[in-house]
């Protein structure tokens, strides 16, 4: 019974198809998986001293990548609308996600802002978008907003962000098995469980 | 029966364990590939800007790339030694590639190549190398050499690396179907495969 931490950012298309199998694929492998939100920019930043999406910066690249999610999407029966804004700012999304991954609720809140933002095309960088998906599953939005923008949970997010860095995470969706590997994209999903169940 | 296109460059890691399997891969799914090599130098340089590989350039990225290729081979029973020089020079072997595949014996020359090295770590930058390969299938390397530096070969490379570009490729490497859609990465070529069967 392996575990496996899987790091993601709700701007990240890639991280889509990966928040939405990850469940099922590793309960079917027996492994734990941790949910583990953190911002890329900071990322991007430090590593590759980009200030924007790769997708943005290397248009051939990008207009691949939209091409490419979309030929996902559809192996995989997940609906899928280009967002007119991208990359979105996923600041509140992510405060958010620290606090109900707490309280337990924190993976369907994940898909809920996955599905939102890149399932029906919607922009979560705007704070009732967020409220919407709190609110679909019954939770109070201004309460949980509220309590995202604590110093804690703030300074809880940005540590987050940090540690990814210090284990030489550069992009998202990347997971790490509990012995360090470190296995980047959604189409490494499968070698990433594979590891952590002492199979690699 | 469909067909491939299937773009390398001999200083791809990535295209190692590509070229190494897309023969019995494509035989089982019933498709002919189409061999097309071409020098990624020029392709970086107008799609992003680099002048050097992504590897070097985001060490981060660079250490990932490194163990990555190294599990994927491990994955897939091939031998995998770092070459001391990355990227590496491959005009001389690309050059090679058009008449050995114009003549018939490109697939295995192209196989040789890649597996001198990143299979044995050597310097195919080396024109040297290049001959060891070529008269490793009972070939002249001398007479090969010689043909390869004509000016209609070199003329042909440079075709095939523009029209690398004018189909958008970015990165090694590459599948393109015959109704068009684009492939990128080892990881891509099942993909890739099924849609040029009608199964995409």
């Amino acid at each position: 019974m392996g575990t496996l931490d899987f790091w993601f950012e709700f701007a990240s298309t890639y991280s889509y198809p990966a928040a939405m199998r990850i469940g099922p694929l590793a309960e079917s492998a027996g492994v734990t998986v941790r949910w583990r939100p953190f911002l890329l920019g900071p990322v991007f930043k430090a590593q590759q001293g980009w200030e924007d999406s790769p997708f943005n910066i290397y248009p051939a690249k990008g207009r691949y990548m939209w091409r490419d999610i979309e030929r996902i999407c559809a192996a995989q029966k997940l609906p899928f609308v280009k967002p007119a804004v991208f990359p979105q700012n996923t600041l509140v999304a992510a405060r958010v996600a620290l606090i109900a991954l707490a309280q337990g609720w924190g993976e369907d809140f994940c898909r809920g802002i996955y599905s939102a933002e890149f399932g029906r095309g919607r922009d979560i960088g705007e704070a009732f978008a967020v409220a919407d998906v709190i609110n679909a599953l019954g939770r109070n939005p201004d309460a949980v907003i509220e309590e995202s923008r604590t110093q804690a949970n703030k300074d809880a997010l940005r540590e987050q962000t940090e540690q990814a860095l210090r284990l030489g995470i550069f992009g998202a969706p990347s997971f790490i098995t509990a012995d360090g590997e470190l296995f980047w994209g959604n189409d490494r999903l499968e070698a990433a469980l594979a590891w952590a169940n002492g199979q690699g």
